[in-house]
């Protein structure tokens, strides 16, 4: 069995996966009823919300794309904070659907600055909505979302947020934070197969669905809530996913929301201490920003980042991800969320010490595997 | 063990369970590549195609989506085919995206006419495209596909099929027919659990995607093809139910379509005749048009359809489907696609009988359970 170390989607325990292969179940009968109102109380638990999540068979793109298409209209002005390759999607999505996009970007490696938030929001005050991606999964940086929100709200903004690598892993308290639009998807920190996404709408969000023009069907937040009402959803939902949630989401709440923070934040800085006594760099500088869900680490001077992937592959079964966009193989990343322990860590950082040698790297001497 | 018949999601074999319940990899490494290849090349098989096939992580109706804001443009004229509450559901979604949509609709349990279909392109040639359900699940009928795409080709219109509760059931030869987009779900014929949707596309459907100017993203047919050509999908798919359908596509392949189509054949006779013997009328009234994936039946005089659905379930249980839009209460659906034996319908009519005698229905003399 390979160390699974990507920023999902993430291995999960044995008895979800047990879950995940149970019999079919009519989704239009009180089976389904009780399985996605029992799984509804316990994601609001999770989002820390009193707000509607509603579940979409679909990726977390999906669900990026129904934050927008539900609560804004072609040719509205919206604010997209840029911080790495999911930031962009956002942009792209906004694009996609005629909205008038104002783009503010950050260093890939740096998180977003919530006084430039400020002054973008002062310089464009026609803007509806800010969308935010709180943890980047291309650069393992976490936003400081607190803060920006605060920034949002001040001004009076609608706050959508990509949540995908990072709810259920770091400290996102969706109602505390004030936020409009929160989505997130099934196999990051939920431990549980990709096919599933979770989107928290407040009433604001409500409010601005009203008037929101953008086509959707598919993706429709009301259908979404309507069917939600009656104990199911308006499209054939993926039932083997909701099995896995179910049995996962019982872990995480006996577990405790903040004890999986705490053991997050104990495997991130593992992790980030584990590359930097191998002698390598990470790509996020200011520890403050560094993700506890996903590491980058620049790969050293002279060593093929592709290669390098395949090397821990192949000779050692530790699967970590490469560079998107501009990053490409410039670095690689260690996904560290959901369903992770301390071994799988210094497993994976061993392996890379050895992959390292094997391509000519010198390791410093005190280096724990040296 | 519940006998699930419904039309979709359906039971599916035990084998095709087990390989749900495999543990995670990387969707963006070689053994995905291995597994998307190999199901691609199969599902070719199984829609009788040499277009492109894609794999979306969706239900059917997003599958139905992608089908029209891949090929059209908001005010495009375009004609819809309605037998029933999947013919409506074509409507709603081209309704949403702002084309012009010519209804053309037949009344529930009827085919459509295709010399009415030849009459619709003649009065309105601006159409661009014939969007039309080859069997309606929510009444049992199946279209005569074959005439109706003749007649749509002869005009040089796009054909956009849903196909979602027939393909891989009853004969469907997408390039045969020259059908242009056809979509289906991966719990129907497939056996295999919800989350996955494919989409057919011919090199024709790729020309008028040049110019479709709906908005999309999470559904654009290009990104989609883009990815697979290496091995991939643009966002995290449903990787289970990627396992599933490996198991299945082989067992599919190995019993042989024409054998499949055979099966469902016998199937939906044995069915329909049982229900006769039972002194029930079936909302199909011409044979020929009869489905052999789902039969409507209609709920005798006097008895509550509601509580035939729950009597058969809670004392039986047999879970059926009850009728949707206009004929809630008014019929039951029993599902007979996919992973059905003979056994599994014998069952079911027998369960049927009993639950209608408790109710105070009085079986004909000759009735095989009376």
């Amino acid at each position: 069995m390979a160390n699974l170390r990507i920023p999902g989607p993430t291995p999960c325990p044995e008895d979800v996966l047990s879950a995940v292969a149970q019999q079919m179940i009519n989704h239009r009968g009180p089976e389904f009823k009780d399985l996605i109102t029992r799984i509804h109380a316990r994601l609001q638990q999770v989002f820390q919300t009193r707000n509607d999540v509603l579940i979409l068979t679909a990726s977390g793109t999906g669900a990026m794309e129904a934050s927008i298409v539900n609560t804004l209209s072609p040719g509205d002005p919206v604010l997209c904070i840029s911080i790495g390759e999911f930031g962009e999607r956002f942009i792209q999505i906004a694009e996609a659907y005629g909205l008038q996009v104002v783009k503010l970007s950050f260093p890939y490696g740096h998180p977003a600055d919530p006084e430039e938030v400020r002054k973008a929001l002062k310089a464009n005050p026609q803007v509806k909505a800010v969308c935010v991606t709180h943890n980047e999964t291309s650069t393992g940086v976490t936003n400081d979302l607190q803060a920006i929100a605060q920034v949002v709200k001040e001004a009076d903004k609608l706050l959508i947020v990509d949540a995908i690598s990072s709810l259920g892993c770091i400290p996102l308290p969706v109602d505390a934070w004030g936020c409009d639009v929160v989505a997130t998807a099934s196999q990051k920190g939920f431990m549980v197969p990709p096919g599933l996404a979770f989107v928290s709408v407040s009433p604001r969000a409500w409010e601005a669905y009203k008037s929101a023009r953008c086509p959707r069907y598919y993706l429709d937040f009301a259908k979404h809530k309507a069917y939600y009402e009656r104990g199911q959803t308006p499209w054939t939902p993926a039932v083997s996913i909701f099995y896995g949630l179910d049995v996962s989401l019982g872990h995480m709440l006996r577990q405790g929301m903040e004890n999986i923070f705490a053991h997050h934040a104990r495997i991130g800085a593992l992790t980030r201490e584990g590359a930097r006594a191998l002698g390598l760099s990470l790509l996020v500088k200011d520890e403050r920003y560094a993700s506890n869900t996903v590491t980058a680490i620049k790969v050293p001077e002279g060593i093929d980042g592709r290669r390098l992937e395949a090397t821990l592959r192949e000779r050692f079964g530790v699967v970590v991800a490469g560079g998107q966009g501009p990053l490409a193989g410039k670095i690689i990343r260690i996904g560290h969320m959901g369903y992770v322990r301390e071994a799988d860590i210094q497993e994976t950082l061993e392996a890379l010490g050895k992959a390292l040698t094997l391509l000519g790297y010198r390791l410093p001497a005190k280096a724990p595997t040296s």
